[in-house]
C-alpha cells in the first residue's frame, strides 16, 4: 500500500541497522518523498550506496539536513550533543528533530538546548533491533508490530506530535507516548538490564579457567546460547546506553542482585519450594509475551529443528 | 536410513519432552526393536497413546523394564533414587541402565547403589531441549547435531559404553565422554546458571511496582523476551537440577556476582572503556557458537521478520 508522504524530506543522521531499516520501511509505503542519509565514514557510505536505500547520501551534516522536514538522530546516543550543535544552524523552520536512542532523559538533556526556536523536538525510541549492525543489516519489516515510544518534552505542539506518530505507524509500529523518565525505567528492566546480564554471563563463562572456551561453545545449547545473541549487540551503542541511563540501570540492577541473593540462599539451603514457586511464576510471563505478539510461540524461538 | 537396532528393547521411564523425542528418533532410524514407555500419570499415558511413539505403554515399572536391554531414566532427577530402587529387581542381566538428567554426580550417588551386579550403569546427558514439556512436545530431530555427554563411573565395561555411544549417535547426537564432576561444572556455566539468571530476571521484572506487568510484556522485544524462553522451562525438572548440583552452581554464581559487581562499578563511575572492552569480547563468543553449528546465524534467532 502507498500512502501520501508524511514528511517530504527525511534526513537520517546515521545509517546503521536502525537508520537503514527506517529507510527501507519508508520506501515500502512511500512515507517520505526524499530520504537523505549521513555518515562520516567512507566505508559505511559505500556500503549504503551499494544497498541503495537512500535518495541522497552525504558526508556533510549541513547538506543532509538542508530543507529536511524530519531529522532523525540514529547514531550512538553519546554522539548526540555534538551532532545537535552542528546541525542546529542548518535546520529548516518548522522541521522536527527526533532520534531513535534507547535512553530518553539524557537525550533531552543533550539535544534539547541546541534545538533552535521554531523547530520541534520529539525524542523517540523504536523497541526493535537485532544483534546485527551496519547499513547492510537493515530491513523494512524491523518495526512491524513492535512498539515505538515517543517522549515529547512539556510544551510540544500536538500537530507535530501527531505527525511523528503517523510516521512511525506508517513504518509498521504501534506508538505509545510517555514521560522520558518513566521510559528510562521501563527500558532499564525490559532492555538495559537483560543486555547487561547477558554481557556479564558471557564474560564470566569466557573467564572460567576450569571450563575451556571450546566446552562453553560446544555445550551452549543447554541455555547459554540464548544469552549470546543480545551479548553480540553493538558495543558502542550499548556503552552509551549504560553511561546515559546510569540511575535507572543501577536501580533495577540493585533489585536483581537482591533477588539473586535470595535465590542463592534457597539453593544453598535446599529450599525446593521457593525454587519451584519462582519457576512456575516465570512460565506465565512467557505465555503473556507470546500472547501479546511480542515473540514467536514456536519452541526454541522457531530455530529450525535441523541444525544448519 | 535404517540401521540394525542397537538395542532390542528400550524402556523409557518417563515420556515427556526428552523421552518422547528419544522414541521418535529411535523410530526414525530403527534404533530399537521395541520401545516401551512408563508413566504413573493416566493423563500422560493417554496423550502418549494418541501421539503413538511407543510400542507398549505401562503404568507399572516392572512391566516396562522387563527384558529391556536399555533402561532410560527420563524423569526429573529428584525421582531417580526411588525409581532405581523399584526397578532393580526386574532388570535383565546384561542390561544397561542410563538416564538423561542434567546433573551427573548426584545421579551416580542416587542410582549407583541400586544397580544390581551384572547390570551396566552409564549416566548420560543429551544437551538438547526446548521450553516445552510433555509427551506431545517431542520430535525426532531434537538431538540432531547436539552433544550427548556420557559419564561412565570407573570400571564401566568398554563394550557397554561403546554400545550406548552408538545408540546416541543413531539418535543424531555427537557423543563426548567425561568425568561426572567435570560435567557438572561445565553444565553449571553453560546451562544451570543461564537458567537461574533467566528465572531471576523474569521474577525481578514481575515484582517491579514502578513498571506495570503490561509494560514489561509490551516492550519485551528490547531484550527481555530472550530470557523468558528458558525461564518457561519445566519447574520440577529445574528445581531438581539446582537441588542436585548445588556446589557447582554456587561456585559459578559466585563468579557471576563478582563480575556483575565490577560491571556495576564501571557504570556508576562512568568507565566507558571497561564497558566497551567487555561488550566487544562477548561478541566474538557469539560468532564461535554460530560457527560451531550450535545456534542459528540468522538475526533474531531467525524469528520471522513479520510478527505472527
Amino acid at each position: 500500500m502507498n500512502n501520501t508522504p508524511v514528511y517530504d524530506k527525511v534526513a537520517l543522521i546515521g545509517i546503521g541497522l536502525i537508520g537503514s531499516s527506517m529507510a527501507h520501511a519508508m520506501r515500502r509505503r512511500g512515507v517520505a518523498s526524499h530520504i537523505a542519509g549521513y555518515t562520516h565514514r567512507a566505508e559505511t557510505l559505500e556500503k549504503a550506496r551499494s544497498v541503495g536505500f537512500a535518495d541522497s547520501l552525504h558526508s556533510d551534516l549541513a547538506g543532509c539536513v538542508k530543507d529536511a522536514d524530519l531529522v532523525v538522530l540514529a547514531t550512538p546516543v553519546g554522539t548526540y550533543a555534538v551532532l545537535a550543535e552542528q546541525i542546529a544552524p542548518h535546520l529548516k523552520l518548522g522541521a522536527t528533530v527526533t532520534d531513535v536512542g534507547s535512553v530518553k532523559s539524557a537525550v533531552i538533556r543533550d539535544v534539547g538546548p541546541h534545538v533552535p526556536e521554531g523547530v520541534h523536538f520529539i525524542p523517540a525510541h523504536p523497541i526493535a533491533g537485532t544483534e546485527q549492525s551496519g547499513p547492510e543489516a537493515g530491513f523494512a519489516e524491523l518495526f512491524d508490530g513492535r512498539w515505538c515510544i515517543l517522549t515529547p518534552p512539556p510544551g510540544t505542539e500536538t500537530i507535530a506530535l501527531e505527525r511523528l506518530k503517523r510516521f512511525w505507524q506508517a513504518l509498521g509500529s504501534d506508538v505509545d507516548v510517555m514521560d522520558a523518565r518513566h521510559h528510562d525505567l521501563v527500558l532499564a528492566i525490559t532492555s538495559h538490564l537483560p543486555h547487561l546480564i547477558a554481557y556479564n554471563i558471557v564474560g564470566t563463562a569466557d573467564d572460567l579457567q576450569a571450563v575451556t572456551k571450546s566446552e562453553v561453545i560446544k555445550y551452549s545449547a543447554g541455555g547459554f546460547r540464548d544469552f549470546t545473541r543480545i551479548a553480540a549487540s553493538d558495543p558502542t551503542m550499548w556503552r552509551d546506553v549504560f553511561l546515559n541511563n546510569r540511575e535507572a540501570v543501577l536501580e533495577v540492577l540493585g533489585r536483581f542482585s537482591e533477588d539473586l541473593s535470595a535465590l542463592q540462599r534457597a539453593i544453598r539451603w535446599g529450599d525446593g519450594e521457593a525454587l519451584f514457586n519462582l519457576f512456575t511464576r516465570t512460565r506465565a510471563i512467557r505465555r503473556s509475551i507470546v500472547d501479546a505478539g511480542q515473540d514467536t510461540a514456536a519452541p526454541n524461538f522457531g530455530r529450525s529443528k535441523k541444525p544448519s
